[in-house]
């Protein structure tokens, strides 16, 4: 566009206009960097009816720290948002501690309301006010506030108390010290422990503002394949300097520790939980840690798992060795055991048994232990029931650990919005202790962390969402998937009614399309080795049996499906019999899931008279045609969003349009070459033959 | 700033400036992604100046691909500098051919002028016109008059003629496709080799904008340890669509190739350049490429050095290898072989190898052969002799290969400005053929490249100098380190003359501060092993003797330096006779280099009359207070700079500030473990002993 002309034609008015469109020059063009902190400015209806609740913002007491970032947050955001003209009325933020006489009804709601509470209050003369007890709930009053307005909630909803329906909410970063992301799919490491401490990112403090406009309130730093780096004296600077940068925003730092530590970098000469050399070494170290990190959070630890040092290397149990850990943190944190196991002696089903290793320990973990439970029994596939473990331990703190990242889910590709995959999983009744969610609700939730250095975080643009999403989520469980994506698009995109009347149902489908067409009915781990890229059903050949897709497809010439009833390993058996009675039955179970607990022959009846055969290959063709529908309404969507991002979204679409073809081919090839089966009338033929889906390889595959 | 307030008191004018300053609001602050093309709005009395000689922009004849390109250009670069002024006269773009009758004399200078010459002209009337006779010369033209605006150059500078001194200006990439760059200290790779060919990041494009902007026309895009995934057919699309996106701007596509992909991917049983099937399958290979990329530049080849395959493997010589690719692309491309190597039988002196195998191959290369030789005998030192091959192959086309990179130059800390290093061999007289500008000339000039997936692309703001300053010293080895810096610096933050004149002379110290407190006095190869980052002076039992700092040093209780006299491995005698005179004697030499050619007692006096201990401590403090001089000198700085980038320089200096102290004590240490000799009076007794220094490990650091 010349500028000049286009000036000197319509004049100083659309000057302004003129600004806007500058914005997005190519210099700063939408990147998608702001997250869903974009505040983009409110259509003038919009701000006008703002404006009669809001204005100038005050706050009572010390705005320093927390309050001060609240402050800024609000001075961002409102600018954006309304431009100098900020309202009639005034925001407020106050404590409860600085309310004066006559305020009291404001704190009213938030009596035993736990950390982080805060409530939005309109007051007809002052506007509107947000009150906390603890600096943080003001903080997330802010962002909550921001949030209200930026995604075009009615006004009168957001007067009311926010509260977190579980105490930790935490990321997983599985980021290692060179800077490699295990399972990360957006470039490096976004913590460069290389130029630590002297140099600080000013991606940290983006970082830190994003997870606390969600309510995310810890960090692990470092991958549960854990390297001792981090609990050396070389990297406590490190570690300090990010505690501090963060400490405003309610973000603790934790790490993954080492529990061979003792050994790797403490000079002794065992890591045994219950020796007393070890046991002052890890007193030591985080005594260490401790004095330069007053609010550190804690360890996470992945022991005796995946070839990862543990205490059953010295006979003694997970309990023995988190307890160890527990005793040298005390009161000032926690640690975190993850029960993903899969050692076990019992090689008839991998998915029975970390039950088998930790519901016997129940009861025995100290204190301040949490036991860290993947939501499934096997490991992040695109579909799971519930862990078993979720109801069986009442005596232990038990956590939910969900993948952001998409390990499984097609890694970087497309659209995969994992919010309804978490929801299945929270809103899961147990038969023991109501859903999964109530489990959980004492303890917390952690999201394996799906950011890199990429410049939009999460290598695509849709990727954010599943950030959002998990933190949304963890504070407040009982959000539906259609709401958070709907806030987040808002945010993140447009407003405009048309646009999320489109992408918001695209988004809520993506999952299923992506279980359709990789592993559908049920099916599950089922991509090739290593890397998780692609399909893979016909490894059979690994060294250890759970290993290979063919162990859990069990496929042959008669039929497929992996028998999890009494008449195969039972794995029915650990949830609680009106919860396994739900599966029992192919007739009448959730046909989504019969694969994971049936063998069944390939000319099986589904419930609607269909052979398995027939079911399984709509399926697969239900998932690629969802992928390609996902790309149509993408394209129509172009007049709602920027060019650069648009075209990202086009671009990363047309590559999951070509993975979905592959997944569904492969597979379909690969189970033809077992059971001799024609296709049914119409269906397309797989491209390519087997040999050629076998023969590909991809050894610069991302995220090993 | 409250925009409607200001919008309305002051009106329309005032509008377009506070444009400028919201493209610098908090979402999209300075984060050094422009590079040097920010086009920073000019200073109102030059900008009155500047559109004396400007105007609209008009182009004769089609204006599509390159030239629209320039029109992009002049558009985006004038519309921030200029706002919608654009001046009273006009910008005219013209190809030789599309001049009218009455107009040829402004094509007179690029009679016989090289390929991308350019000429722009004052005319009275019309304001500046730009000829070329391609349409890569109207590029470079448009990036020449912006650089010369964005500079602050005199405008009666502007108007002459430009020709590029050497026909290729590349970039070497050490990037391997799973996105870890060898010696790479910005991140990844900016190749997102997983999602092309569907997804073309904006990057690339921005990538050769900033190439064509300092006349780099092509790029090697892989590493010289070379994966054969770049010859396979998967890759191709991803190559093609590359070399699709920068064909406008002049920047031809390169691969390394590894030489023994026919067996690697080719399912040959060998690789011998002699034998017909592999010069089969490397003529199919070469087809294969060029029906998909008809301009492919051609292939870069590492071989028979550190470990990679090559034609002695078949006891072929460099030059069978080499000619056998160069039949394979035949008038089409280039084949350029690297004279990197140091596998010779004799291992008395690395620094002789590469001349004793490449000399005596003189003349035997195809037409369509380069040798690539680096800028120095061993490898990449903060100072080297230049590489006597320059001079001594007459019959052979000559390349030179320089780091950008700074692999041995304090990686991704602090600053090291290396305009300087590249002009003092650039202007080295080789006494057999002018100078090493003179012997590349007819050839042209590689760059090990900087980049990453770094939001600033080369991991600190000052080394997007380097790359700036390797392009502008390719085109024109004349152009002073001085005048570089100047201009760079102008364009990449400021154009203040305070400003300047405070950053540019520090900037030209910068790298003698490198050379000073890493190896002062003509040492070399002192870095620690494998990530060769820090000293590791001590380091004398690697498996081959020169890989060890103790080969380079020769380092004892009585002396120090390695004797390349004739006296010790007769290296001088590489050289011809009056360069070798002018090192032989270290009583009159250039003390720069007097560790290189000679060994030398502690006590030996220098030309100052000091002992070589005091003068090499004295040049260790020199280095590191040089560094807490541009500590000081950047501090004072930040009015000029934005606070973003100002900071983030901050912190790499302080960085630097922490090594060059780490250098100069662990290399003071390890010397007075050998000579037991006293420290000067006043001279800072080293901070660790030498134990501490020894034990350092540093598993984790980038670039390996």
């Amino acid at each position: 566009m010349r500028v000049r002309e286009v000036v000197n034609r319509i004049g100083a008015v659309l000057t302004a206009l003129l600004c806007a469109a500058l914005a997005v020059s190519p210099a700063s063009a939408e990147d998608g960097y702001d997250l869903w902190l974009r505040y983009a400015p409110l259509e003038p209806s919009r701000a006008e009816q703002v404006r009669e609740v809001t204005g100038p913002v005050a706050i009572r007491g010390e705005a320093d720290g927390t309050v001060g970032a609240a402050l800024d947050e609000l001075e961002r955001g409102l600018g954006r948002m309304l431009g100098d003209d900020r309202g009639r009325k005034s925001i407020t933020l106050t404590r409860i501690a600085d309310l004066s006489d006559g305020e009291g009804w404001l704190a009213d709601s938030l009596v035993g309301a736990p950390e982080g509470s805060f409530a939005i209050a309109a007051d007809p003369h002052a506007g509107t006010v947000i009150v906390a007890r603890e600096d943080i709930g003001l903080l997330y009053g802010a962002f909550a506030l921001l949030r209200h307005l930026a995604s075009d909630r009615p006004l009168p909803e957001m007067a009311r108390t926010y509260r977190p329906a579980m105490p930790l909410r935490l990321l997983n970063h599985w980021d290692n010290p060179d800077g490699h992301v295990e399972r990360g799919y957006a470039g490096r490491s976004i913590f460069d422990w290389w130029h630590l401490p002297e140099k600080l990112d000013p991606e940290m403090i983006d970082y830190a503002r994003a997870n606390a406009s969600i309510g995310i309130n810890g960090a692990v730093v470092n991958n549960v394949n854990a390297s001792p780096l981090f609990l050396t004296k070389r990297y406590l600077p490190k570690l300090k300097r990010l505690a501090d940068a963060w400490r405003p925003y309610g973000v603790r730092l934790y790490i993954s520790a080492r529990f061979s530590a003792p050994k790797d970098i403490g000079g002794l000469d065992t890591a045994d939980p219950l020796d007393p050399a070890v046991r002052a070494w890890w007193r030591d170290k985080a005594d260490e840690i401790y004095a330069q990190i007053p609010d550190f959070g804690g360890f996470l630890v992945k022991a005796n798992s995946e070839g990862q040092p543990g205490p059953q290397d010295y006979g003694r149990t997970h309990a023995d060795g988190a307890n160890m850990l527990a005793a040298a943190i005390g009161d000032r944190g926690t640690v975190i055991w993850r029960a993903f196991v899969y050692s076990a002696e019992d090689e008839t089903d991998r998915a029975k048994q970390a039950y088998e290793e930790f519901v016997p320990l129940d009861g025995q973990f100290a204190n301040n232990v949490i036991v860290q439970v993947k939501n499934g029994a096997i490991d992040f596939q695109p579909r799971e029931p519930f862990h078993p473990i979720f109801g069986a331990m009442p005596n232990t703190r038990l956590m939910l650990e969900a993948q952001i990242t998409r390990e499984y889910l097609g890694q970087a590709s497309g659209i995969a919005y994992l919010a309804p995959m978490w929801s299945e999983v929270l809103d899961a009744q147990t038969g023991r202790a109501g859903t999964v969610a109530h489990v959980i609700a004492p303890v917390g939730m952690a999201g394996v962390a799906n950011t890199g250095s990429d410049r939009n975080w999460t290598g695509t643009h849709f990727d954010q969402a599943n950030w959002y999403a998990f933190g949304r989520l963890a504070w407040d469980p009982s959000l539906s998937p259609q709401q958070i994506a709907r806030e987040w698009a808002a945010q993140t995109f447009s407003r405009d009614e048309t646009f999320l009347g489109k992408v918001v149902p695209m988004m809520l489908g993506s999952r299923e399309a992506v279980a359709d067409y990789m592993t559908p009915l049920g099916l599950a781990h089922q991509m090739a080795t290593g890397h998780h890229y692609g399909p893979g059903p016909w490894v059979c050949d690994l060294a250890r049996p759970e290993w290979n897709p063919c162990y859990y497809h069990a496929a042959d010439s008669e039929g497929i499906g992996f028998d999890r009833t009494a008449y195969g390993s039972d794995a029915l058996a650990q949830y609680a019999p009106e919860i396994a009675r739900q599966w029992a039955d192919p007739a009448t179970m959730d046909e989504r899931y019969l694969l994971w607990f049936h063998h069944l022959e390939w000319d099986h009846r589904m419930q609607d008279g269909r052979t398995l055969w027939d079911a399984m290959i709509a399926r697969y063709d239900a998932g690629v045609a969802e992928v390609d529908a996902m790309a149509q309404t993408w394209a129509q969507l172009a007049p709602y969003v920027d060019p650069a991002r648009h075209r990202a979204v086009s671009e990363s679409l047309a590559i999951q349009q070509r993975e979905a073809r592959w997944w569904r081919d492969a597979s379909i090839a690969y189970w033809r070459s077992l059971n001799g089966l024609p296709l049914p009338d119409g269906v397309r033929v797989p491209e390519h033959d087997l040999d050629y889906y076998r023969s590909l390889e991809f050894p610069e595959a991302p995220g090993k």
